[in-house]
């Protein structure tokens, strides 16, 4: 199994609503010094291929052509042989 | 400039229609062979301070206690030190 992994965030320039309520909201939970936050997607695409540099071109044009919006995000694509089922903390 | 990424995923037991939707997509856009697809979200702030255990310590407690929700989701937290200005591909 070869793990696709997508991220995605909103260009620099683009306004991030989102983030910026988070940044906002960090103060009254007692956390301070953060200076900017950014939200972004992640996907996760699970593919019975093998990691080879054809299936990172054709990850890139998933990306491209669903998971992102050129226009206004920008997306790195990363593939992962064999992860681990999930762990994280 | 430290910058903290938080990669939130839900739980491999949570369903994840989002995630479903855009994996019955792929064929249609003639992308053969995706298994499964999950969709999370990621999170870049940026913090003034060094890169520390302490300040680990603090973005796992922020992602805890606003970013994630621990019951349905699992979410990693990396220190990148001086990241580079959002530079993608």
């Amino acid at each position: 199994v070869t793990r696709v992994v997508v991220d995605v965030m909103l260009k620099p320039e683009i306004l991030d609503p989102q983030g910026q309520a988070i940044a906002r909201a960090l103060p009254d939970l007692g956390f301070t010094g953060v200076r900017t936050v950014r939200q972004g997607k992640r996907f996760e695409l699970d593919l019975d291929e093998a990691a080879t540099p054809a299936l990172l071109d054709r990850a890139r044009s998933m990306a491209e052509t669903l998971l992102a919006n050129p226009v206004i995000e920008d997306f790195t694509v990363q593939l992962v042989d064999s992860p681990e089922s999930g762990l994280s903390t």
